[in-house]
């Protein structure tokens, strides 16, 4: 969201998006009836300062290399330094433990991808299989983001566009609500099951 | 066009292509008989010219990275600046809605293959795939590329050298008439069926 | 701040600068004695979005590549999309004007370094040029980055590191106190002037 | 011009400039009082058209690598592919006579550092030196742009912004109109010379 | 084991591979019970140490491009200097014949892979494939690089990671025990075969 | 042959291949029995020089691109400047008609995997299509290699490696012998066919 | 010392060099009276493994990227990642203090050429400038070694090659001797006064 | 010469030129009076081949590094694999001592350039630094060449372009002449004085 549209700092809610913006105090412009825009850096900056301050841990510069796994679930990362891949050296990773993992890297779906290439189970999918991302058809994508904002692999969950890409459904259009209430619903089916 | 042949500025077309030269009025001379050449500057820019002039808008410095489907049909693309990606940064697309989209990428099909990738449905070709341009006979692809000129996909038309990379032809020799006449049908086709 | 010290995302501030994360609401710990941690992540974002949220405008993705000049004033900036220069591209930019414009863009001083080079007039330096950052002495350079945070041509204030960059004092340590507090008093000058 | 500003292809010309644009039957639109857009694809080609139908001769894909001189003159360029020097190879280079040689190569002034470095004469300025561009105040560059476009060297005009670069004035601002009469200036010189 | 994991210059061995430390009088330190670390630059520098001083052979800045096979047997490698490939230069390789041939190039298995794809015979796997190296289980990893140490086709062993990416098993955690164990099974295995 | 192996300048051939350095009195020294080092500059210029002497035209840096068909036979080759490829341009090749194409680009056998890729006809071999050089086996490769001299396609020989390439032989030594000759092979068998 | 001469992993050292390897009880074998070679893999990972066993702490993959001052004197360094800088990241150093800091770079002299460059203060050179490394003359170097192998200002010693390159003296030769002579007088100017 | 002019692979020499061309028995065509054309391939291979089989030894694929000084003389040269330096390694050079040294390395003047930054001691030349190459003048060139080919340190011959880059005179035209009589007066001097 930090480049907003082709590096214009703007960014386009729905309605239903507004809401999550609302809820952080970030200003928004009617654009046109049921869309709104709002400044990409005000917007990324304000719900990276709610998430920190309300304990969210984020390891900048660190980079998912693989996944760790026991029996058939996945219970954690291999991380490096983003650096030492950039700059072509070879130097092991360490380890993170984690109940959940959440993938929400975007099209690129990075952890997805090394579970379907090295964990040897099939994912969630209909066809077990990392289904991919279709080409852009916004109105479709937005709802489809929601349905597939769901587990694809025992342990890891899948939010924003990584869920269609995962579960095979359409772009979205540069329209950022679905990704928002993508991540809210992937926070609150984690959150539920934490707390069992 | 622009480079000429192994970079001499130098063009050639046959008696067929030169008709579309003159309606332009770029110098030609004879070369051999049947074969003409002309400047390749002067080809290009004043062909350019002259559409923009009656009104084709060229969005330059910006490619194409997705197709925007409604059913079984392209009705626009997505597009971001070029620099973005040889940049290696990472930045949102936008999106132009469009009645019908022409693939004239030459050799690469650019828009034709994110079809084939993504879209998840069969190209009008035999195959319903992209059947890949051959090596080079000139004679036979001259005619070819005319033939191979007509919509691939619901919404998206190929011209050029994308036409028989599309529908499996062989590569056109350093003769550009095949081209110019390959464009002037897809427009003439294109503008067909914008009147209905 | 960002990448915190070696990629290890945390700061330090001393007790001056603690302050001013106490305004943000920025959570802290007493690493020893007049030294503080904060998460430096929190810290940017937290910042970052209280200023955009008080009507700072940041264009992201773009670069300085020149100023804008008026008799012996600086006058505004002349941008381009930093994508341009990274691709390789050649591509013209625009202009903004401004009443002043800061540089806070660390050693690198790129604003400083323009004028020095390109306006053809003396700095406010001792010298009249940019006399260039010295080797850490983190005590020393805390007090000097405070003073040196003032005017260094007419219509240009610098502050942070490049206060030190530009009137020759020492390079602060891994401690962020003191550019903290030369952002606010860059501030204070500058809303003095624009009051007036 | 071809980028327009910052990648908008849109170029903006003052009302001296439009003159120019009219004789070539350009479509302008006036944005405010005296300054006009034009579409920046349009206007390149439709020049480039005009220019090449009238008998210019552009070698493209070509670079300047080196002048030729004769006594206290000089009399052509050492030319070479400029793929050769992206690709590292090393080839030698060719060389074309000319009676006048133009340095329109912008902030870049290609032909006059040549000359400056290699020739070991003085140019035609003040100092005898590259003077250098100066930041952008467009004003009085416009004006300057025009004074500057005159022959830096026996043999060698400077055009456009090279001639600033050239005499040490400023900046243009992204108005191409000041371009524009220095490139008909420099051509009713170099005529005027030429038909002695 | 050179830059530790993640760039920390620190090693993690469990119980038993402390016991091959112990062997060389490199330094430990009990971290938590049954795991101790040590100091990756003291634990690479004195095996190699010893390694040489004990009569190894290491040909540094040469990489394998190719093995030599006598009818289906390795029986030596096609090596290059590792500069030739990192320079783009095209210069033949040279020959060394050996008995026994140790795959010890970690995830890369870099012979391996070139035995999969030239030789033409199955390597000694379930699936006469390159079997692929599955995400991270550090405990079942240890116990599979153990057992994965043999030969992987006639005349070539395969030892350490490139025992598990040979033969299909799990990714070690960040601990160097199982790898050093690896190393010496291999070299026991091979001194049995070369004494008979 | 002009890198010699692993950049020493030096090459080996044994008694067969020594007789044809013997034809163009290229010194060589015993090395050990029936085999010959020979200074390899003094090889490779010795040989060029009498090629072109006796009217072999080398067209120095230019690639194939494609191959020109006509039928069911290969009857050219289209090709463009070397540097246009590495410096990234995208310009149009030109022509070059030829009753035969000698495919003698070694590993990378260019020509032929153009003809695989491209024509959509089988090769002469026992697959039809490019069999793959295997690992090395000197000396059945050297046999094999003036076995595989011989048409692969209508209208292409293939000669040196690329003859093992194509028709899935061994990698040859360092030894150039059975390259020399695999040449003269090539050349005496298409002389045959032109005499006709 | 570790890639040898060109490559060849064998280094030569002098008489009075070799005493320092015996001490590490390092292979030498005669090659001509007074010079004794070694493998050069086996030297230098030997002397690791004693000098890290002996307490020495080696910080791998990191840079020095500036000094630290206290008044007239290095006191420490200013490090970072050498791959933050590889891969064009923006991250802050953190600091080490130290007693005294030696520049073992060699002909790059890291150390003293930002001391030179940001200090402001001069060296304990003729020049107080670096006097730079001369033309290879062996003899002459290898005794001027060992002189310029001192204090080249407060706080921080020279060493090897580096020494050389300081003092303006002469190019070793490819003979390790004087290297390893300078090492251990460094080692021994410095204990003196650490144990004052 | 390779390269020929611009990639055309043939080289102009006039008559003065062609008297060496003739001695070779490399084929002339006379282009226009006093004015020959060759294939620059055939001139190329036919001089390297007579030069290598005359006794030359031609070092591939090898750089100067440095030069071996003795008391106020250059008596060799410091070499390194070029690979070494393209591919960004560190290795150690190895020496190669010999009684004169000639840079023929043209306009690049790569090893006056070492003398002159490293040795300490002026060039012979009028200003005792290198003087530069001047911009093309061909007729004036091509006879100081000749006059420029001598002795311009103790030791060390320049000839080519490289006699005029060091003694500061003109650019030959892309005619070889000069070239090749600097070379054979080079040769002849020094011939001299090893007699002596």
């Amino acid at each position: 969201m930090w480049g907003g549209g082709m590096m214009f700092n703007e960014i386009v809610v729905q309605k239903d998006g507004k809401r999550i913006l609302d809820e952080f105090d970030i200003k928004t412009a009617e654009f046109e009836k049921g869309y709104y825009t709002a400044d990409s850096i005000e917007a990324v900056s304000t719900i990276c300062s709610h998430a920190t301050r309300a304990g969210v841990k984020i390891f900048n510069l660190v980079s998912v290399e693989d996944v760790i796994v026991r029996e058939k679930k996945v219970t954690g990362v291999v991380i490096n330094w983003s650096a030492v891949e950039m700059a072509g050296l070879h130097v092991d990773p360490l380890c993170v433990q984690s109940r959940f993992v959440v993938d929400a890297t975007g099209h690129a779906i990075e952890v997805i991808k090394i579970i379907e290439k090295k964990v040897g189970m099939d994912l969630m999918t209909q066809t077990g299989k990392v289904m991919g991302e279709k080409s852009m058809w916004a109105d479709v994508a937005e709802k489809k983001t929601l349905e597939n904002t769901r587990e694809a692999f025992p342990g890891v969950y899948v939010a924003g566009m990584a869920a269609n890409a995962t579960f095979g459904s359409f772009r979205m259009g540069p329209i950022f609500g679905g990704m928002l209430l993508s991540g809210e619903k992937a926070a609150k089916l984690i959150l539920k099951r934490l707390r069992k």
